[in-house]
């Protein structure tokens, strides 16, 4: 199709402004006390990510409806609420005690802006937000509680907390791939996963589309940190906005590190063609999270 | 009544085993991956605790309803909710970069245990669990919303975690007793009237019955905190399972420091009494609640 790219280059960065615009409404305003916390909340959250997560739910909540009641504003609030468990990790992921980083989009992490005792109390609020935002959907109530209940198992000690400690407790040692596969199925799979489901139960998808969009999100899901992995040792700091080649002065087990640069650029690209082939059933619905599938593998930073 | 302190006592103990009970099904098994993880959750919740949080939500939801379906169910649930909201906060509250604690519930703290990178992620990973163990009740879907309503409001940025934050500012600052009782509204206050509000909301209760477990919430989460602050100068360490003397060493304005030690005794007792008044209109089943208030007031640790 000529002129797709350009036409999911537009879908993209208005699902960035739309996304922006969700969290900035849901965030607590600066000059809300406690004011500290409220403008630290905002500066962890807005103004930069790429905004994958919301992207997913937007793309999926498209992909299995056209239009639907009240679902607009609630893929508004479901993809903030992915953002937000999301935004949340990367603040206490970032504190000394963790991975100890200084930059993060580009800026000053939390920790260093504002202090470790904000930045701990900066997560803690967030995630407790993202539940709130939820549970605010203007939905069928037994669709907002499945979401609840999507949401909260993804970032549990079953999904991203899970990740982390099996990641924490990985260091220096000698993962294999299959380990390494389980660790990120949770550290970064299950909240991406989380956002493709979210976009599904917000517009009442059926049991067929909810399967197709869960294959779909664990081939992404992985993609997305082979990727990371190769973006850890092939582009710049700069770019990244955060540091690189982190992961591997941590003597942290990566895809790279395991399967070589080259095997590991075949992985990304099977699990690129593997998220379309899942997608099959939504038919041309599925048409934007084909493209995002691309784009999470071919992306630069 | 002759005997109901007796009676009392025995229902309390039940609440407390009948809490555990609840929040051990909960928790991942300690053999389940990531073990350290599932193991540092457990030391964090079980085997400690006054439990006053799920006491109010049992002592709420009898007071509202004699019995419905599903509801002693989702009562468990919602009281351990509650109290995992209040285990995580305690994890994240004692790590070095907050109260820097190294005793709790008359056992090392978590960090100390496990770690600060364990610790930081066992608050995270219990408050997800929270969320979790609400969206899992077997009560109609409207009520779980309302329940998860309340909770992350409770726990957020305008509830526990922003008192948290007036708190860290107010260290060293001379406050006066509206700014204090402002901040403990939101640190402790907020957690004890969602306590109360999640028993009212699974039993289904009237407007009527809201509005009583409120105004009833209210003194008595001001009461809990008025009281802690007595037995912090007037209780030694080992009775009360965590260092005592803390707030005052630590030069943070407490209702003794502002009203002494007489004026807030007093406070306390018009405050039980005020929850006595709270709930009359709940008749002959508001007795559990008004000996509760009459435990939070009158306990000695």
């Amino acid at each position: 199709m000529a002129g797709s790219r350009e036409d999911f280059s537009a879908w993209m960065a208005a699902c960035g402004v739309r996304a922006e615009q969700a969290l900035a409404r849901l965030l607590p305003a600066q000059d809300t006390e406690p004011r500290t916390l409220h403008g630290a909340m905002r500066y962890a959250v807005l103004g930069g990510g790429k905004r994958v997560r919301p992207m997913l739910t937007y793309a999926a909540g498209e992909a299995c409806a056209a239009s639907g009641a009240g679902s607009e504003v609630a893929l508004d609030a479901a993809a903030a609420a992915v953002e937000l468990i999301h935004a949340y990790s990367l603040v206490h992921d970032d504190m000394p005690c963790m991975d100890d980083d200084v930059l993060r989009r580009g800026r000053p992490t939390v920790h260093v802006e504002f202090g470790q005792a904000t930045a701990l109390l900066v997560g803690d609020a967030l995630q407790a937000l993202a539940f709130e935002a939820l549970a605010g959907m203007p939905i069928a109530p037994g669709l907002t509680v499945q979401a609840v209940q999507v949401l909260s198992t993804a970032a549990g000690s079953l999904g991203m907390a899970g990740g982390q400690a099996i990641d924490l407790a990985s260091v220096g040692k000698p993962l294999n791939r299959d380990e390494l596969e389980a660790m990120h199925r949770l550290k970064t799979g299950a909240l991406l996963r989380a956002g493709a489901a979210l976009g599904g139960i917000v517009v009442g998808a059926s049991s067929v589309q909810r399967a197709a969009l869960d294959g779909y999100a664990q081939a992404v899901g992985l993609a997305f940190q082979v990727v990371d992995d190769i973006l850890d040792v092939t582009a710049d700091s700069a770019r990244l906005g955060k540091t690189a080649g982190k992961d591997a002065a941590a003597d942290k087990p990566t895809y790279v590190s395991i399967l070589g640069l080259d095997e590991a650029r075949t992985l990304a690209e099977q699990l690129r063609q593997a998220a379309h082939e899942a997608i099959a059933p939504l038919g041309a619905g599925g048409a934007r999270l084909a493209a995002l599938a691309d784009f999470i593998v071919l992306r630069d930073r």
